[in-house]
């Protein structure tokens, strides 16, 4: 077998057996096949696409190309979740106390932020004491008892997919669908939930910017999903502007601690109480309505609440951080942004928005870069809202206040005022199941 | 500018401009760009294609990443001859002793063989003391004094090329029209000619397959040399089977010498004169018929005969190899091919011709591999030709005597027969210049 003929073999658009794929993955992940080979083959998958069936083999192939967790030691359902990425998107701090609250389990591996997006992993890390790299014995442990726990991606799983992805990042060649969706289930796979709830972000703020690849991408991991026999729902949402107000590690903290006190922004609350629904229906809690009932009532009665602070205190964390989360950014100097206009929020360039927070302190520019977690943005008006001139849309935090000028040009570079009320976007496009498409 | 943004680019159909082309090609030569940024792009290129002006550009830039050739110390019209690779093809050998003869001054790079085709450099230094490797000045000095050089092609020269073209081998981008046209013209654009006489061979034993993709590139090259201000002709020629009768580097100097002496097979005396009399026409020496009575005129006078003699003499080369050169293999233990059934030669698979040529010593499977000057292949028969059953169909001539029965086995397989007399395919497909395609 030699790699030229697979490569051949793909370009001219014939399928690929398993032993082909298993061959360029294996040797991949064993440097037998150099980057260079694997980056042609990358972009023959860009314009050929592969079959359902190339797409199985692929993502088998990579989840088992590391370690793979095996929950069984965990008693119940073990459900998992994923969002494609954004930017104030804080609903795993949500969604996993609330589902949790209501005796499902979570054992989550999640990422941390690179670029305009924040990651799970550094919102936690923002809370003292807080510990995400914790030995499998503890985090089985802390499942079992507390019902979840979230910590960081162990190096040994998918090596196929790290070594992969960030070659695809090198080389243009990350926008292909059977590719994301393979790099995405790969990794849930590997980490041995029973189902998955995946949160697909579509919009100015995502990796995806057009909803017709939201859609192919979701039906796909779907697909995948039931082919490893792990129940799988994807929600397409919308990420046309940043998800509730708050963007920025600790800030997003704070926000998540309101919302499970009753007191967060609506948006953020529905689209919690929409992915809960869906991952307690999922493990078999009831249909969707009976499921937002419940999750609705962890919310309100403050059990979800109650069972964020289990979790942060099992993995370490000051849970003072969480009762009175304002008082501990009282030490920064705060910088309000005002209108320089009047009018209608007609849209937020949510990566632009993304990037100012980012230049604030809150997010990485390399892997390399260091985070200032009390700093980001906290915005006062969203799309749709009227503005009046110098009216405060916006405040920033950050411990470097000379950053203020140029995140501020940036972030009023990404408000679009207009003269008339723009018309309210969806805040979920659609639920897709092996059941099929439910457009909202 | 980042190497990302152009590869997404090519990938989504947009033109590259000259800088886009400047950044990777110096990059790639400068070991800036990786192979695995350069071999996505070269995938996008093989699905996408590059526009006329990027072909240029790239020929351009590519042809300057090296030194160049200065060939305006050397009087009169220099032209220079390009065969796209072929399987006994030892044209180079007969045309450019006559084309100088008739006061055509030819200062010509030649490359070495590999894998089933063999290279003029190869059949070149099977004469005993022929140097290939000179300085430039002696170069030069050959060429104004006895008309014509043949030397190997410096490192130095087109380094861009070089390096893309292993790349391009390793990752299955060779077959792109674009990216053969300006590898082989950038070479022939940094050597300094002022005309180009391509000859682009299509069939079993030619790179080219099919006669799509040979007037393809013919077209292309032929814009890319008026481009350039290079008078350039292409000529289409028939690679289905061994071109003359002989494969293997001295035994082809030995055909080459009969066809200059009169005596040589028909194919091979038809195809050099076409070949000499478009570098005659190319050279302003009249039109095409009138040229090919010239050409004719050299070979069987011998007048061309001499020429080559001066040439190999003027190489250092022993011409008493060229004056009796059957004396000189008689050393070898030849190896009689008898048919094993009875028919007509419906087809001869060249490629595997050239592969039972290269197992038994005349060619190199890898750039390592050492040369067996005087072994290869003696064709008795040609297709159209009957065979009895036992008829002696070729020789085979090797060193190594233990490698008969192995070329053998791939020799017969490479032989179709059939009851029926096969029609005859033309020896010249078409010419292909400035004024359009003349088929034949």
């Amino acid at each position: 077998m030699r790699m030229t003929d697979i490569i051949s073999k793909k370009r001219d658009g014939q399928e690929l057996t398993f032993e082909d794929i298993k061959f360029f993955i294996e040797g991949y992940v064993n440097n037998k096949i150099p980057d260079y080979q694997m980056s042609a083959m990358l972009m023959a998958i860009y314009f050929k696409g592969l079959s359902n069936n190339e797409t199985f083999n692929l993502t088998s192939l990579m989840s088992t190309s590391g370690q793979t967790i095996d929950l069984s030691s965990i008693k119940g359902i073990k459900i998992d979740k994923h969002s494609t990425g954004g930017v104030g998107d804080k609903t795993t701090l949500i969604v996993v106390p609330i589902v949790a609250s209501l005796g499902v389990k979570v054992a989550k591996m999640s990422g941390r932020g690179l670029g305009h997006t924040g990651g799970t992993i550094d919102k936690l890390e923002s809370i003292p004491g807080l510990k995400t790299d914790i030995s499998r014995s503890d985090f089985f442990n802390i499942v079992n008892t507390v019902g979840a726990s979230i910590i960081s991606q162990s190096e040994n799983i998918v090596p196929a997919d790290k070594k992969i992805y960030a070659l695809r990042d090198a080389t243009s060649t990350v926008n292909s669908v059977p590719l994301i969706a393979s790099s995405i289930m790969s990794k849930k796979i590997a980490s041995g939930s029973d189902c998955i709830l995946l949160d697909v972000k579509v919009g100015s703020g995502a990796f995806m910017k057009n909803l017709d690849d939201a859609f192919s991408i979701s039906s796909l991991m779907v697909k995948i999903g039931e082919k490893f026999n792990k129940k799988t729902i994807a929600l397409i949402t919308n990420m046309d502007q940043p998800l509730g107000n708050a963007i920025g590690n600790f800030l997003e903290v704070i926000e998540a601690c309101e919302t499970l006190k009753g007191k967060g922004p609506s948006d953020l609350e529905d689209i919690c109480i929409e992915i809960s629904a869906n991952m307690l229906h999922l493990a078999n809690l009831g249909d969707i309505d009976h499921c937002k009932k419940l999750a609705y009532k962890s919310l309100h009665d403050k059990t979800a609440f109650l069972k964020l602070k289990e979790i942060v205190k099992a993995q370490g964390g000051d849970v003072s951080y969480l009762d009175y989360p304002q008082n501990f950014i009282k030490d920064i100097t705060p910088y309000k942004i005002l209108s320089k206009q009047s009018g209608y929020i007609k849209s937020i360039n949510t990566e632009k928005c993304g990037l100012a927070s980012m230049i604030l302190g809150a997010g990485r520019e390399t892997k390399e870069s260091s985070i200032d977690y009390k700093s980001g943005i906290i915005l006062h008006k969203k799309v749709g809202d009227f503005v009046n001139l110098n009216d405060s849309i916006a405040t920033f935090y950050s411990k470097n206040i000379d950053k203020y000028k140029t995140a501020e040009n940036i972030f009023l570079e990404s408000i679009e005022l207009s003269p008339e009320k723009p018309s309210k976007s969806p805040l979920i496009y659609a639920q897709v199941s092996n059941n099929g498409i439910i457009e909202f």
